[in-house]
């Protein structure tokens, strides 16, 4: 399957859990307990994948394995950085409100540039460093808050503390997708192998997390078990199978495409998401939605068209040296 | 002198136009008559282009001066095209708020590129098409309204025939700059000669204005030349300076640099205007304008910077043929 084909189902599921997590509320709430999603979508996520490890296993050759306790210790390490992710998220937005925790977000992108270059030694170049920044730009752009909207002057308003989280909230989410492709390219393990690997601890941390959540109750609302599927309507299914499909394209795309497609899946989606919401919801389109689209279009033409098509120069200042180098040698032979 | 000293320098002395004219004001009005200072201008900058012009009369060789009526004829034309503009802008706005028409100004940097092209046949690379494409997304993002202000929703709600005269008045703008560049370039004339020659019908029709304003206000305020200096303060002619000043430094850059070069120069004027008015006149920086920079800085870099320095593939891949070439033409001369 070819990268662009992953990327765009991805950008539509992205999109459709946004409208989809909407959908499934009643009254402006969920009738459901939301943790329980990210659970189920583990689980859904390490059946799909065992399955499809099971029917691997029978072909000749078997799929490639490697289950060396070196080895397999090293997938437990995103579920971690999503975890301390999860408390860092937690006590920015004691810092900051949720709008500027949303357009902090963003830098997100820009992060994940920096350790893609870091850590997995990728090279870009100047251009395609510009079209990350404009990526991060035109979100942001798509997010100013309009006029005649109820909270203003929060964005340059919050402690120094909020804004320091908020970047570090940044590099860990990074840190988790440049991890996780290192994780996945490391060796040329199957990519069911490899998931089973990565969703097994996903779902314990999961659990883990019901289980914790249960004790800060003090059991309130009774074991994790007894809500699981409490309030769950087709709707809240379709958000679990959506969640758990988009997280199986996130792996492929690690393995077979790399960190920076994936942010420019989720960032369109993040727009389409907003322009879907025009139609659905009543969400009144603004002039900073539509310039943020162009601009996140003209930096995703920027990132990936081939260099060629972009600039005409080099070809025909390249040209002209190199027949001259043809002639003079020519001219050397004949004397 | 490099052009980007103009440009600089151009820049610098549009955003101190917008500066001085908040200046010059008094309690938010004008104790002089506004329309007297452009005609004013004309006369500065015929003034000091004469005095270069005898200047350059007196060396040897003398100043090159094409005198026949088949050339002088076509130096009234850019004033024709700005009088049908201003009237154009006056009816536009009989249809849309100064806001929108402020925001569909922007359009005058595509049209500008775009006539560019057809008029003046230069070749722009894809990326500079998108440079210009984001130079004016990026002033009109610093251009969208803010949480908290006054008037909303008027953006999408004018008639048609607003956004049309919009579009028509954006055309006539950058018709006059790509006429005046042909102008300039199309033989090698003396610069003065050329200014001489469109500033004395620049002077014309602006007197003609004032005339046409005395006749339809019924001379209730005394004719013209009586309101010419009436209520001047020293920032008032600094106003005037600066204007001509600014028309000296576009006659220039038509002549040795082009309309894009000018295009670049006045938007980031806009943006610098911005900048310096949060700190002369307390206007509020918003998330909008730090993003509009951003973009413009982008799309300047984009455009003006030499395409190796922002795409390293093509050298690469343009390299190995070379060298290939090279090294079977030397083996061909050994044997």
């Amino acid at each position: 399957m070819q990268w662009y084909v992953v990327a765009s189902l991805l950008t539509l599921l992205t999109s459709s859990q946004g409208i989809l997590t909407t959908l499934s509320q009643s009254n402006g709430g969920y009738k459901y307990d939301y943790a329980t999603i990210p659970f189920l979508a583990e689980i859904f996520k390490l059946l799909v994948s065992s399955i499809f490890l099971w029917r691997e296993c029978k072909k000749s050759p078997p799929a490639r394995m490697t289950t060396e306790w070196k080895s397999v210790r090293l997938y437990p390490i995103p579920s971690i950085i999503y975890l301390i992710h999860n408390n860092v998220q937690f006590a920015t937005l004691t810092y900051v409100d949720t709008s500027t925790y949303q357009i902090m977000g963003n830098l997100k992108i820009v992060t994940t540039g920096i350790l893609f270059r870091l850590f997995l030694k990728r090279k870009l170049s100047n251009l395609q460093w510009m079209a990350i920044g404009l990526l991060a730009i035109g979100t942001t752009t798509s997010q100013v808050k309009g006029c005649g909207e109820a909270s203003c002057d929060s964005l340059f308003s919050s402690p120094i503390q909020g804004y320091m989280l908020g970047v570090l909230s940044a590099c860990l989410s990074a840190l988790a997708g440049v991890y996780t492709e290192f994780l996945m390219k490391k060796n040329n393990d199957s990519l069911y192998w490899q998931n089973v690997q990565l969703y097994t601890f996903g779902a314990i941390f999961n659990m883990a997390r019901l289980i914790l959540d249960d004790f800060r109750g003090g059991f309130e609302r009774g074991p994790w078990w007894e809500r699981l599927f409490n309030g769950y309507t087709i709707t809240t299914w379709l958000v679990v199978l959506n969640l758990g499909s988009t997280g199986l394209l996130v792996s492929w795309l690690m393995k077979y495409a790399d960190n920076i497609v994936k942010v420019y899946s989720t960032s369109m989606a993040m727009l389409l998401t907003m322009v879907l919401s025009v139609f659905l919801f009543t969400f009144k389109p603004t002039l900073q939605l539509l310039l943020g689209i162009i601009i996140c279009i003209m930096s995703l033409h920027m990132y990936f068209a081939p260099p060629s098509t972009l600039v005409d120069l080099p070809l025909a200042v390249k040209a002209a040296p190199q027949s001259g180098i043809e002639v003079s040698v020519n001219r050397r032979t004949d004397s």
